[in-house]
């Protein structure tokens, strides 16, 4: 089983869809393609139907979305529990990720990540101010307020113990350093921050950082 | 339970998510909401935490998002079998549906649904063109040729069956008939525009079409 992944100083969806694999604690390997050029690209197209990242080969079948990747994850490692037991946990765990997968587009524009705008490492860039960016922002602190506010008790992730939903927002708690936000002007009084805190801490995103930095 | 919905006749998410709860067979309400001014905006916020349509409300519970909709009916009515029985079979029908969920933003741009523009009725509209739709169109029927030749024998679908990809590219299937895109000059064998027609003569869709336009 293989993982085709780009770029890890800047992939953000190769880091959602490796963190997801990484907890199903299945063997599985990585495959590093680039698409700068385009020879890259026509490459990646042999593997990537879509021509994105990532992309999961298990035996003839390529899975080539990170949504999709997460859940057939979740049905095929069930011991994983990468979504919430409960079942409406689960439908708000779902929407917040769904949300992620197609939203957040200023954030996505303004805070992109790239080769100088990277996910790991030390490197900081000024921050942007958009009224679109705020929209975003606001969304995306009132998410995670409601969230820790409903599940805190139970563990310190969005839905408690730790699901499909952290991978996600993990790369946008990389892209709130990098960007040097302040949560606390987008209306959170604590918890989000200590949430994006608690992502970025994440054995599992350190060793990614630390690979990606190697 | 209730499924809170924009428009019908221009908007694509509502009809996504309504097309999945109708395949359920389950009792549901639509409630329909209007989005244009600032006053109808706020509205919406109160029962939609993103902003967006549809919203599912079961009991205390919002589903903020079509795909956890769409997954959440799955879990909850399995003998309507919303997925592919085959797990890979079910792997690349949430793929190309997560497609769909975060891309061929080109489409979107250059195809997009709106009061003038409606996904229901004889109005149509002048094919665009500009070489980021070319691309999306291409790919669009490369997928749609690539799962009806390895699924056509089971059935008239992406997947064979019914799935909730059905439900996904049925807007889709909507934005080529009011844009009158010829799919043969992207690609298509004519296995692309076979599938679009069946997706356009779907009851439930001719249901939806002509409560639309009421």
């Amino acid at each position: 089983m293989e993982l085709i992944i780009g770029p890890r100083t800047y992939s953000t969806w190769s880091l959602r869809g490796w963190l997801v694999m990484k907890r199903t604690g299945a063997d599985f390997t990585t495959v590093d393609v680039r698409y700068e050029t385009q020879a890259q690209k026509a490459a990646l197209r042999q593997v990537s139907p879509s021509g994105f990242v990532p992309v999961l080969r298990h035996g003839d079948t390529l899975i080539w979305d990170t949504l999709a990747i997460a859940e057939w994850a979740a049905e095929t490692y069930p011991e994983a529990r990468l979504w919430p037991a409960d079942p409406m946990a689960r439908a708000l765990a779902r929407s917040a990720t769904a949300e992620m997968h197609s939203g957040f587009s200023a954030l996505r524009t303004f805070c992109g990540a790239g080769p100088d705008r990277p996910i790991v490492g030390e490197a900081r860039s000024e921050t942007p101010s958009d009224p679109a960016l705020d929209r975003d922002l606001a969304r995306l602190v009132d998410l995670f307020r409601q969230m820790r506010s409903r599940f805190g008790q139970t563990g310190p992730w969005l839905f408690g113990d730790w699901s499909i939903a952290d991978a996600f927002f993990t790369p946008v708690a990389a892209r709130i350093r990098h960007f040097q936000i302040d949560l606390g002007a987008h209306g959170d009084d604590g918890a989000a921050a200590t949430y994006v805190a608690a992502l970025l801490a994440q054995p599992d995103f350190r060793q990614w950082e630390t690979e990606a930095l190697a």
